[in-house]
């Protein structure tokens, strides 16, 4: 852990950074299944496969699970251990952070919906296909950051968490680059407005994703320096 | 009160009870100004009035205030008073209510950007007005659910919270109608194309604002009977 985390590795009982420790886990191990089940929901709407496509839909209930059962253990740590300062901090961060982690699973299960609903209205020969590069690398670069984020999140490194923020803003002008792109399919074909919208719309959910990413980052701030820098006014403050 | 909040009622200062009470009351303030932006932002769309929604995305940094403000003395309550039990579940619930209320402010900021975007880019005698309607009628429905919502949260009332989340749902049905319609109007003309995307981005994002005033009426049931409905298996938990 670096040094400007250090006071929240002191803790009145070695039960209390054992609680910490097993949160810690805990969201990591959701943040993984929310990554996977981005990548899992790219690929189903890509590559045509309904099986896929379900797949996430059906493991969306583990990430709500993984919610409710983390959102749970921070209220008994809070009841029991009455935490202050950097460690009241690190609880009500988690608790923000898998809010998030939840809603970026939703999304991911948005994108599998997408994908069931492309496979049973179109034609995979469809001209639709040459928009999926463009998604399947905003979808990489998405959950990259995500990656980044949770990097960030797990060594409590502001650097870290600063620069994950920075690189998402970058995914405002991919989803801009694509929304033009299909628009002007649209443009071309009545036919193409239907599928195009589906595109628009997974695009739309990649980038909300995106947006709670940079959430993320904001608690990691939060976290290690008790300073809020959601809305922060100044550029300098902005994660 | 209700008498199943009766417990909330009884702490071990005065001086608790009043940072509840001045917590609960900044809620509902932060609340009533996001039901203004709402309105404000549908009526902005529907009347292509720039001012008007130039004035909704610049009062969004009150609401972005109002949430820091909030979860600030939420974590000085927390580190002071070390709430427990429906204490402890109060605050809990108020920030999760706040960060809900933040994300309703920036869906209306959204539709307050489209209201721009179409004043400046179509025709007011353009044949987009014929969703108007509709859209409005959504704004109305959407923010009435929230108002309702609140309500449900000032009183700690389980049956209004479970009565507006199934009001609430109804919703879904109402964008699909909008959606469905919309898709015809961008059928018969490549022109209606790019204002059709922008009364479904709008409907989009009333919907997104109907998902967050479910997400507090989940924490209202959760706050007064410490039992938490989200993702509910049984239709019996479900609120």
């Amino acid at each position: 852990m670096p040094t400007e985390s250090g006071q929240l590795g002191q803790h009145i009982s070695r039960q209390f950074n054992e609680d910490l420790e097993h949160l810690r886990q805990r969201v990591l191990a959701m943040g993984g299944l929310v990554e996977e089940q981005i990548a899992d929901a790219v690929t189903a709407l890509i590559t045509f496969d309904t099986d896929a496509a379900q797949a996430v839909i059906t493991r969306d209930n583990q990430v709500d699970a993984f919610e409710v059962e983390i959102d749970d253990q921070c209220t008994k740590t809070l009841a029991k251990r009455q935490p202050t300062a950097g460690d009241l901090r690190l609880i009500v961060a988690i608790m923000k952070t898998i809010t998030d982690l939840e809603r970026m699973g939703d999304e991911a299960e948005k994108i599998a919906r997408m994908a069931v609903h492309i496979s049973e209205n179109s034609d995979p020969t469809r001209p639709v296909k040459q928009h999926y590069g463009a998604i399947s690398h905003f979808g990489d670069h998405v959950r990259q950051t995500l990656r980044a984020a949770l990097d960030a999140f797990a060594r409590l490194d502001v650097n870290s968490a600063t620069k994950a923020a920075r690189d998402e803003r970058q995914s405002d002008a991919e989803y801009d680059a694509i929304a033009r792109q299909v628009l002007t399919y649209m443009f071309e074909n009545p036919r193409n407005i239907s599928p195009g919208l589906d595109v628009m719309w997974s695009a739309r959910a990649l980038e909300r994703i995106g947006d709670h990413t940079r959430n993320i980052c904001e608690y990691v701030v939060y976290m290690v320096q008790g300073k809020d820098v959601r809305h922060a006014a100044s550029d300098e403050d902005k994660v």
